[in-house]
């Protein structure tokens, strides 16, 4: 396979399902190797090479790539390495966006859920949930950065026009020789006949040019190749453009979540805060109203120790006891009351 | 639609009103696609193309443009593109401008009587706010990035300038064909004559100096179109500018308002820890004071066991024993006061 | 006044002081519209139009102006739009310097009491203080960034150079006629004589060039005024970068204040942590004793029951139970401080 | 050694073994300087200068560039000194990622005991992990801003072309002299012939076409170099871009990594605080339980008084004590209940 | 002196001691200002103007300078100036790289004490160690900073290139005069001959060519020297990246010192919230024993009250209420524990 698409070790060695490398998309000499979430394949002028082919997700984007191709009979014109890549990005970014989706309803119910009641058990989910979230809006983050690199780099578009760079390899080696009669086959079973002849046209036009005029040749038909290239490099602009958009969309709701998951959080760290600040000021009131009975009970101990003393003989001296201690208890109660409302450490 | 505009599918799917995708200003070969906030709509050189337009907000641009649009016979130079740009742009950023203040108005008392009183809900009515904030925030940074990115690439202005391409387009078809007669009629009910006319001379001009001169003929006149061309992009620039600072303005303002929010929560957080330290100081204080009285109990109770000694006959023993258990209590209460006050617990 | 200076009107509004766009520095065809803090006007080749002329702090401006200008005979290469510019630039500069220094004073002992002595008003003051400082700050980067822009873009500073682009549209118009007899008054009384006739014999020069060859005449004449311009735009780029250091050290400034107030921030929310932790060590402690003493208490009451056990007739039994009980108590306070010690709870 | 390879001192004193300086590859005139991770070492067009070679990882290393260089006489079409810059590459990238790996088995198992058993240990290790973590994704970083840095400047990769640098050199020195016969040594007993003479044809060609043509000889003879030289710098950006897939894929995981953490810290701090307000709950419960205990107490301790009343002669007053305290204790419990509930600040 | 080096007071202001102004160095007409860290000075094309002599750490720079330019007699083909700037470089990297090391020296000892013992003198020292570690860090970013700027911007470096700017001025005024006798003399004492006869060879040769061949003289002119500035700039910016790599290990360093601290931060506050979680556990744990031996008090004052029943009586009931309580305490205490383990509040 590296002979066929003349790429090095080092390439293939991205795509390796055993190893879980970001998302890239390198545009080299014969091949674009694209590694979009599942879909790991290598994209040259006339073949898609599909690695992890028996995925099931793998093998729906090839029935679906074969039927677009089908459609593409009736006027398109994209190049077929074009076509590929866009059906790789449309695929991969609906994928995301359905994840993200995914993710998004699982998230929302469970952080209301969280605010009226926290749990360890709830803590643990949205724990997960952040974990889950963080490795998605890697994967998406990458895609965007791979689409936006990809769109900033002119160089690296015009090196993923591979219909042309093969036309003009073929035309200076074979000459006028007939282009007809490529068989390609997909790796995985996809087999499908190359956009060759129709833009094969500016290739032969530029040749009568270049034996029409001698020192002009030259610029003018690189000037002319590089009309038609700059052409399609602009459609392959639009294209990454519209999913830049789309992928751009699925970051922006996942860091809508993020956001909503940290404001959460915040939420919830500040009324634990509240609450136990609450809690303290009714255990706070409790032992003052603890310490006020103490002091009765103290008061009460004093008068039954057994010592022998004329207090005991003093007429109504219980009923002046009771009522002089619960006086002192109850001012001592409020004069702590108003301490506390006079600090602002209780809302009185 | 799509053949009207010349535009794939993709990029008119962006402007699904089913899909809430991010603001966007993609210029394509003949057409404008424009999905700021509310406004979805397709620029061409001579008519918008409104989608959502039964939205009031939508039929009031549609309005504004008409309006405007007969204003221009007193003349403005402004190609008819980029007055309806400069309309949607004024009407998005008025837009998110007014919600901003909305938001501000709402915010801050909201946010001063959270710092006199916590409770849960000005915690749930806070919360909200910052959700919708981030939102808003999210949706403005969008708008201003999309403006930032427009003026950045002298590319993307160019492609924009739709009148000057249609003008080249049609000179090369129908040469000195005449240029009048276009019927334009814009989906939403927007029908407006096209500025074609004024712009034309510049062409004309050209075609003339092609004929005067052989060699130099392409090279003039790209020079030639080129300075039109680069005039109308530095005003689109201006425009974009002018457009660009109002924004960031309202921006400012959310940025503002974020950081407004999160110094309050760092405030509530410290202000929460302080009167839980001061609850928990006052605690203390009482269990001192909750321990002293209990030593006082138990004191009490030991004399009002039912042993038979001779302590209960000493005289005034009743008295001795409430004094010295008393002078022992305060003393007790004072060395831990001064311990605390000693250890800087406690700002006694 | 738009019609004076040939601005529209969506860059005049950036200038009405009922609003309050961020800072800005724009460049138009025959203006720069500046709108530094206070100071906000419009500065074309030969007038400064000043906006809120009647604000103390503007006038001061004003005046400055008027007494630099008047020094300008002596001898100053640098063109009128420039010169004024600087002074705006200057006058920014040292208004946001005055207001940073004066913010640090204010802030520094505030910190520092905050440090010892955590109180709610210290707080509020603390957040006021931010709600400053991130204020300043952002209109300090908003000028910084705005300096930073204009040097960045080469092109942007050309088009400052309003007094070449007036010089090459009156030659272009007038010919060769006298460019004497200007008057320029500024709208806010700023009246000066406009630097027209040093900067006018450049383009005569070139005029002759024109004269003298035809072919070349128009690349040199670009060359050489380009030369000029360069000269000077050089000179603008010098200026801005002096005003870039002294923003940048203002914003330096209002940064480590900023990250001063952070950390301690840092510092107050572990130190009541840890002041937390010591008085709930102590809380431990006297709840320990009271368990304790509660046990004696309890010891005592059971020997306070009325009922007729052998008990109480033993000899010595009321000092057996002191002593027993007591013995008892003291061990278990021990047993407790040691295993706290053990679990490493408090530092005995 | 200097001498050498013609590099200053100051260059060399980055590969000084005592210094750990942050990995860096510098292109020179002859040589490129490269320090990733352990490998240290100078390339030139033919020879690989390893520094600290008595390191059994360098000296693997220094095995497997032998090994390599043998093969290449199979045809290989890359320069000396790219397979020994890929070598090092692909070695610091490998060793990064092992320990990479390595942290990653460590830090998961520990961070899910932590969740569920929070230690003073654990959180030591968890500490340490850390700092070793932060320091390793600083030079991941550091290799992976290396790579980056070189492919996005083309200067930098052709300045490290040195075979073409140095063909150049000796064709303009010796004319058509010899060019077999070099010995090359490598410092570390690296020695390998140098892969001079198939890259020396387009230079004897390039001389031929200067006797060929005189005005155009230079700009060709250049154009010819120059198309090898951008194939070469291709195939090195492809290189580089394959590590830099590579490395960056290591920082993810780190990143990951990092994130989790983070989680797992927020989720222990959410968790020790929710925990934190569940106990004072139960104490706040207890508090009020004791508090109503206490008020029994004192009831008893009132009636045990010995004070001589009439009360403690009324018939069943001791069982009518007892009953209406337990009743009016039991409200007063369920008072407090239903106004914690009310309050929301129990879950009952 | 402003008029010797031609320098704008704006610039010279720069440099004024009284004022702290982050680290610069401007490329100027005919100098460079350089204010990095303690050495603020101004470097032409053959003398250093040192502004703040009297520092001692000045003196040895001044000192160095002059030993090294009596070096260069040996042969070494940097310019002056350059030289002078590497000094400054290495001086300031030097001196900041021993201030990181002082700092690192200071702090991780501090931090592990730290967290073995959170005592409010130890936060106060990382406090203080902060605020200097955020101000060191400035300056390094704002070295390093300005390195990378200068580096990346090859026109501020040809603008650097004073001897050669001099060279080509002196040429065009002085014709073939001669460049001898130029007389330098520091303002801070430092004397030295100015590099300038081996300089001026290039200069004169260019002027060979230039009566040699008249229309192309001018183009090749610029060419030949193109080449040696050339030469000359990438010899700086070698010179800058093998700085730019000493000060971003410094750099390192201290960003590593800082997330070191971060880290410690986090384990403390991680730590004192689990500390005072065990806490808040024992305190529940005792508060319930203290409540089921206030029901044990409870049940003896029941017992101790004065009322005449016939429980009294009742044969060895003072042993079975003294059993039947302590039997229904223990289950009470072990219900509770079992609560509190079923609920996860404890790790019993």
């Amino acid at each position: 396979m590296m002979r066929r698409c003349e790429l090095p070790a080092r390439d293939l060695r991205l795509l390796d399902p055993l190893f879980v490398y970001p998302s890239t998309v390198l545009g080299r000499e014969r091949a674009i190797v694209v590694n979009l979430e599942q879909i790991r394949c290598v994209i040259t002028a006339d073949e898609v090479l599909l690695l992890n082919s028996l995925d099931s997700y793998v093998l729906q984007y090839a029935a679906e790539l074969q039927r677009r191709l089908l459609q593409r009979a009736e006027g398109d014109e994209l190049p077929f390495e074009f076509r590929a890549l866009e059906l790789a990005l449309e695929a991969a970014c609906s994928f995301l966006d359905a994840q993200a989706a995914e993710l998004e309803i699982e998230a929302y119910p469970l952080l209301d859920e969280l605010t009226s009641k926290i749990s360890t058990l709830n803590l643990e989910r949205v724990r997960r949930l952040k974990s889950r979230l963080v490795a998605l809006t890697r994967r998406v983050q990458k895609v965007r950065d791979e689409i936006e690199q990809l769109m900033d780099d002119d160089g690296d578009m015009a090196e993923m026009y591979l219909t042309e760079k093969k036309m003009r390899m073929e035309s200076s080696v074979f000459g006028d020789q007939s282009l007809l009669g490529y068989n390609s086959a997909g790796a995985a079973g996809t087999s499908v006949s190359a956009p060759v002849s129709p833009v094969s046209s500016p290739t032969e036009s530029r040749k009568l040019e270049k034996t029409f005029s001698l020192c002009r040749s030259r610029h003018d038909s690189t000037k002319g190749s590089d009309n038609t290239t700059t052409e399609h490099i602009q459609e392959l602009e639009m294209l990454l453009e519209a999913y830049f958009v789309v992928i751009d969309s699925t970051l922006n709701k996942l860091t809508s979540l993020k956001e909503y998951i940290d404001d959460t959080e915040d939420f919830i760290n500040i009324q634990l805060d509240n609450v136990r600040n609450q809690l303290i000021q009714f255990e706070l009131l409790l032992t003052t109203a603890t310490f006020v009975v103490a002091i009765f009970g103290v008061v009460a101990g004093i008068f039954g120790m057994n010592f022998e003393t004329s207090v005991f003989k003093i007429e109504n001296a219980f009923q002046w006891v009771l009522v002089i201690t619960s006086v002192v208890g109850v001012f001592i109660f409020c004069s702590f009351l108003w301490f506390f409302k006079y600090k602002r450490l209780m809302p009185l």
